[in-house]
């Protein structure tokens, strides 16, 4: 099959990866409800059709935080990528810089913060709070060493939620790691992954955290990890404690509610990403495109809105765009392509990415992202 | 399998009991619209997602009618549980003692009030009018002296309604037990169920009303004799003669109108259960947690309002308490899960809608089930 | 398969029918929506429950064009009815004279007025215009000496609508019989039906219009004949003309305009029957159910105001009523049931009906059809 | 199988034609959101039905650019359908004057204008803006030698959409014919097709731009052509420059916006056609016939404004006439006719709607096409 589609990606993945790792990709906490919520609510969007206009000009990039996006889309932080390709961070950020967009590590990568800017682009970093602040500090003292120009904090994961195909496929912190990777081997062959990550993949360890994950230092004992020393405590006050260990900007991830933006720009943070997870946290929560408009007029002008969940195309980029966000992130859509293909089916996917905006903006008429609003939509 | 949810447990209990069974618990009357509200309906609704807030401290429990319960769930009654796991009601009895919540035995159950109040624990008290006057006494003596601490008034059974698949399946009053019996054994072989509940556990009787069903003593006599002893003239004013029998807090169950809740208030009810039999009785009528916040409205300052219908999930637990109910009641939960894997599944069943509450409350900043009000739900 | 819904009966009869006559009974013109909608709209209202009330009482009969009803229900006038039965038309009257309930005799049935009316009870007779006034005369002079109480006048069909499930089985008006009889007779094997309706159910004419029909005298040289000799001419004057020759009163089926409603009155008819034939003819038009209430509040104290459409229990006969109606006629509903079993299989259905509107009635405290109105339905 | 309907073309295309070239006329862009509303946004349009009116005069001509249509109906500009039928275009046209409606040539077009102009009737016809104005000049000078007596100026292809189902198949520009071709006559064999349209259908090029399609000349070349040698620059001052080079009536095709339908009159057109390109350019848009309405309101008093995008039978065709249409365009019910059976399948198409015109105007009470208005419409 050619891709043409990120859903193709999705397709090409559920082939070619274990399905304990496919599933753990593309699942949503519980019922799955908001899961499908972010991607019928982009769908139901209806963009306004404008012809005749001049489109030679076409400018879809964007300042933010300092830096100039080629595309208003960045690559989401997603946990243990290098699960789902060989050194996947790597790859992905390889493909992110190709592409003249940000890529952001998950603070529980499969390759750690070095590794990542070893490739020569120091990565956006991002932070679950811990427990253990001596270990906190130490990894924003890394982060910084490492040049990472954003601090992306994610805020909707006290606690982790309940990933019901996980459980079932045993993917779950309690699974002793031999009996998950046994699982992952086992049933369907999957010989280009087991060459690929099993084989040559290796170590598979959380390379940022791996120093405090004690107990197993493999991947999928960070499940359990999480559990325990994530922390339910961290209020707002906590973000001055990150702010004295981190002198750039902060962009606060998984805010779905007006009056906890306007306790983001009271925190001092430079941006913030309208997230339910990928609807892998608290199922239930509405659409984040569909909280966007409200929290973006809420606080458009103090710092950069950004919004994540359900984008599966170039169109749902303009759709967030016309609704408030600076850019946007997808999470599955380069985990879909790391496990389809590597960073070559990343770049391939974030063509794709391009290419959608840009017959999205054209018939528009929409000269240049930074100017996209709501009246680029149809009401009805 | 691994049961992840409650969703889960209703495939094992398909798995492992008699067709005739299964589709009795699982079915609902007519065409199951109702059936299918009740879900769709708690599924639509949106929790708000709050970030930041310190969430060290949760506590779930709620007190009610002079008891404690752990967290805001019950077991409500289930008729003939003791045909989809031995013994069933003392097993569910058990697990919902261990669980700190209550367990209300059903007029119909196979277990006697006696045999379930053995287990140490005396259960909640469902009671359906019947004709005669002079047994209905003699049962409310019997729960009382068995130290019942509540009396489960259900009033939407005047009549049975109509279940297609029971009838599709023979399962009705009209039918022969041994035909009835000859089916259940027949088709594919239940080689667990047999040796658990038809060989071992006997008798297979309806404890509590075998004295009053004459003609057969046996389980699925029930129904014939349910059409012929339910009491189609009862009115508020019964409530008085039950009050003179019983001197315990009374809850009169199968309330969908603000008008009648004012008359349970009126009749001098200590509770009311919001519900709709599980979708079972009048089809067509409206979900249970769509005619809630009404109903707590007008009554909920004057007794306790519980509800059931459609509860599958510790989200769904927190939305009703949302909307104004004091707990909620599962019925097909602890059914599918007794059928499934008996006192140990209903346990862990319990342990899961505990947790999905905990990460429930977490992320809407509930710091406790007794504060939930219409501000965890988001109304777009 | 035991049935115990109308839905089973349609079940049964795709069984046992040849598959030609099962498409022309269950389809509906065009893409099918407005069938759809029927069902549908039917299905969204919500019933209200009410409890604690003394039901010892429930009367359904009603009054209506100088008969009682033994309970609000009729059987629509369903043309060809003796293909589907030997002599339906007999076997249907005889189910709803035992029911209480009025039959209608199609235009175009098998069985003659004379042959419907020798079982004993004269029946509601229908009519369609037709070209040749002379002969229309004749009809209503037969079926006057016949003793039919009631004239069901149809005007919706001033030409047939399309159905392409008809067309795709080849049962249109140009097929020669030959080829629609063995179409009939082969594939699957019908022995049932073919015993039953093919040997022993001749003569296979249209009983009442064989003399006008020339051409072929076979039941499917009808619809040629129905598209040559129906009449697009036809307006309120005719109705004068119809009512010079008809002194017994006169019912207009086929409105779903409150202004032709208007005009019906202004014709001086008895009743009217909202309806768009069941989903046949005119695709895309509006639910009878949805329409009813405008129509019953404009003329339903004029005339009595009658639906059908979309009617699969006794749960819809009560909305109806609720919305406005005097009863409801039920089309496909016997059709099934005779192409299922026959006049036992009519008399079971109808049985179900009434044990279904019992409940629906018991459930929303209403004691009387008579007084069934909009506060039995719970519009949220 | 029967054609009954326009979805049974559709069925039988599917069979006869290779897969590439059903995928290429049956797909919309992207996810085929707007594809699906044009067909859904139809169907829920309600038609008001009326009865008992005069309906022998039956009169569903209408006029327009100095023409009399038949009925209110055209053939739509469809690309390369001398693909999926022999000289497709002509077998088109000549079943479109049979039923007195025009038939509208593609640029890309197999036959060339003069190859269709001589079946005797010049087409209608259809013009991309190409970068070469020269070539530009030669093509207008070309459809006025040849007759044709309405240009159609097509405006929402700045830039080809990407269609996800083209790409999977391999349909896109940058693949070799051959390759194409292999595919297309590989899988499951179509003799049909092949002797029909392979063998006997040659020349396969793009007949009236063949000149300008240099490097291939063959039908699959056209996409990567059109990518290069469509113009982005294309404002409304171009339209100048086509009337000057263009005398007869010009009609804007592809306009969804009332301010864009507004500038089409300012730029003196003669019609317009609210289109979305059959859902295939700018996924997201809205549906036609939602935008038709306003648009009707703003422009209808000033150009003939036509509506194109899911019209699947001649009910749809009222619609669109009751909500401001002066008549519809076809595109895919007689590629697909063509597909399943050329010229003689393309009239009975033909036919088809016309009979459910006749249905739709006979039952909403309209005898004449130019006189249908919203009142044909029952907005519940
Ligand atoms: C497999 C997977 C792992 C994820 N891991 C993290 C993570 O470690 N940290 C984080 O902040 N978000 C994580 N997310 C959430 C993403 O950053 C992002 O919010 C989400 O994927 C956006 O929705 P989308 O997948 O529909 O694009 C993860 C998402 C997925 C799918
Ligand atoms: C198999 C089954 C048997 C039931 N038997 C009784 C009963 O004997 N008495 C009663 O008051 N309710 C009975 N109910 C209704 C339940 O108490 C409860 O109202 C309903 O199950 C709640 O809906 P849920 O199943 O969606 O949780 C029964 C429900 C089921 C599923
Ligand atoms: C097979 C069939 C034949 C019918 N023939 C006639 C008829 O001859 N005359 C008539 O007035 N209505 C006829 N109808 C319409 C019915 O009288 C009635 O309006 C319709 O069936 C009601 O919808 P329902 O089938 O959903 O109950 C026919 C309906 C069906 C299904
Ligand atoms: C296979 C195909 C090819 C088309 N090619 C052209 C074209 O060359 N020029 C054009 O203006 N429109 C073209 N269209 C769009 C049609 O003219 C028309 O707008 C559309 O098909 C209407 O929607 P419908 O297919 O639902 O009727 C094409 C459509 C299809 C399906």
């Amino acid at each position: 099959m050619r891709a043409a589609s990120v859903s193709d990606y999705r397709e090409l993945a559920r082939r070619r990866l274990p399905n304990i790792f496919f599933e753990y990709i593309d699942g949503g906490s519980y019922a799955e409800v908001t899961l499908r919520r972010n991607v019928e609510d982009l769908e139901a969007i209806a963009l306004r059709q404008r012809v005749m206009r001049d489109m030679t000009q076409l400018d879809m990039s964007v300042q933010t935080l300092g830096q100039t996006l080629k595309m208003p889309v960045g690559l989401a932080p997603v946990g243990m990528a290098g699960m789902y390709g060989r050194r996947g961070e790597t790859q992905a950020i390889r493909a992110a810089t190709a592409a003249g967009v940000p890529f952001c590590l998950s603070t529980v990568g499969v390759c750690s913060i070095e590794e990542v800017a070893a490739t020569g682009t120091p990565p956006w970093f991002q932070l679950y709070m811990l427990k253990d602040r001596g270990y906190m500090r130490e990894l924003l003292a890394r982060a910084k060493a490492a040049g990472c120009p954003v601090l992306v904090f994610t805020v909707d994961l006290p606690l982790p939620g309940s990933r019901y195909r996980d459980i079932r496929s045993g993917f779950t912190g309690s699974t002793p790691l031999k009996a998950a990777m046994t699982q992952a081997l086992d049933g369907i062959t999957h010989p280009g992954w087991t060459w690929d990550v099993f084989v040559n993949g290796r170590p598979h360890t959380l390379g940022s955290v791996q120093a405090a994950v004690k107990e197993g230092r493999r991947v999928t004992d960070f499940l359990a990890w999480i559990a325990r020393n994530f922390d339910r405590s961290v209020t707002w006050k906590d973000i001055d404690w990150v702010r004295e260990n981190w002198e750039g900007p902060i962009v606060v991830k998984g805010v779905l509610d007006v009056e906890d933006a306007r306790d983001v720009v009271r925190a001092g943070a430079q941006g913030l990403v309208v997230s339910n997870h990928g609807g892998r946290q608290l199922d239930g929560v509405r659409s984040s495109i569909s909280v966007l408009p409200a929290i973006a007029d809420a606080v458009g002008g103090d710092l950069d809105v950004f919004m994540d969940g359900g984008v599966r195309s170039g169109l749902d980029v303009l759709k967030a765009l016309a609704l408030g966000a600076k850019a946007c992130f997808v999470g599955r859509a380069w985990a879909w392509a790391l496990g389809a293909g590597g960073q070559p089916a990343i770049e391939r996917m974030l063509d794709t990415l391009r290419a959608e905006l840009a017959v999205a903006m054209t018939l528009t008429g929409c000269n240049n992202a930074r100017d996209a609003g709501r009246t680029l939509l149809d009401n009805g």
